[in-house]
């Protein structure tokens, strides 16, 4: 894996983030990942809203992740994230959640996106194109 | 006003609605808030998502609300709900939300949900039989 | 598994709850998860505000979550919980989530939580009579 | 009032802030604004996490909101604060909430906070050094 294929956004943590543990609410960072994952697309020029006026939307398949350490009021993060596997209706996106100031890594998750009709819910193929952009940010295989 | 014509809920404070500073963050006051006036339309046998299809949607037009003592973790509480005045294509919520172990006021807002086409976001009449039942929760003049 | 030793707890699907795509976002079932968990624990006399003025805290560790069809607003949701293991210092909770009208399965995660000490956030034993109340919601083993 | 001493805060609209309306959910323009408020403090290097380290909190007294438009997923929003006036305890907010495309106003609100004792939630005075920072931003009157 080179450093190049993956994407990087910075987020900072508020009020609204925190609960009454003096931490981030655990269900918070999974908001962030997302807002990392959606940079990475608009950065792809693919845009949701865009989308969604195709009738297809992106939803959660399924999700991993592991908490490491808590994140706290006024801490900014860094998220890295990569593409570690696609297929014609689906990919696997690879998460990492860093905090800014001493790299410590906080939360990881694996989370496998896909693709649907926003009518019917159903599974359908991302289109050709948007596939072949995603590979930008494909992870090497080891 | 009499007892009978407000609508009564209660919620319960999660980990989801506090923040850092130990008390439950102030925004979501008002998601409990909405919460209650949900169950008086439905109670009156309203449902958003059958307005919706309907082109029909209940949007927040104002809103004003006076924080007096916080709310914390595993506190129930109680919202009472009442409607104060309504217009052709709005009206004017009024609520209060107590503490439940000891009736005391934490909160109160005075909220006006305006009736709006769903694609134009244009205001639209409040149709005569929604704003008929919604009556039996208009609270009486001085 | 005896259906007895499963806990269950209703969520109603509120505005605050759904995005733009129509349907429940996808971390907000991860707030209803833990709303189920947090009544387990209440109906075991166990009150996390107490827990943390002993100093102590429940954190999630690791999830696994499988999202299989979305719940849409008004929906009446219906979560059931168990306790799948238990060690000195942390839990796994097996959780589904289904809606009421149909029991269609929607959601379902393996989550699992460790107790911590609230100030240094280090692993702490679960106490034993805790731990002991926890074994009613313990799933038989196969 | 000059523009000088108005700050500005960029916040952009993702899919945890929208509803099955298909706009932005109103309760998250208050967290917009606090994000903005948040930044605006931190600017006159002011980190609530310090002051809570030293005992004190700001808490929303009171709130008046306006909506004028909905927002979207995927609009880029533009925050403008001031500081309205300032007591010895309290100090008013003014934000203008605008869509970053077409400058359109979608929502502006005067937000009434006071300091706290952490510890005790009552008013205390706000110290002398950060009302003068505060200054900064007071917006002049006419």
């Amino acid at each position: 894996m080179t450093e190049s294929n993956r994407h990087r956004f910075r987020v900072r943590v508020y009020i609204e983030d925190t609960d009454t543990g003096g931490i981030v609410y655990y269900v918070n960072y999974l908001k962030f990942m997302e807002r990392a994952r959606t940079e990475l697309l608009r950065e792809l020029d693919v845009e949701q809203q865009r989308l969604k006026q195709q009738g297809l939307l992106f939803v959660v398949h399924s999700l991993e992740s592991r908490y490491r350490q808590p994140a706290r009021l006024d801490d900014e993060l860094m998220i890295e994230t990569g593409i570690q596997s696609q297929s014609k209706a689906s990919m696997v996106f690879d998460q990492q959640l860093y905090r800014q100031v001493d790299q410590q890594l906080l939360c990881e998750i694996r989370v496998k996106i896909a693709m649907v009709d926003s009518e019917t819910m159903k599974p359908v193929l991302i289109p050709p194109t948007l596939a072949q952009v995603l590979g930008r940010y494909q992870l090497a295989t080891d």
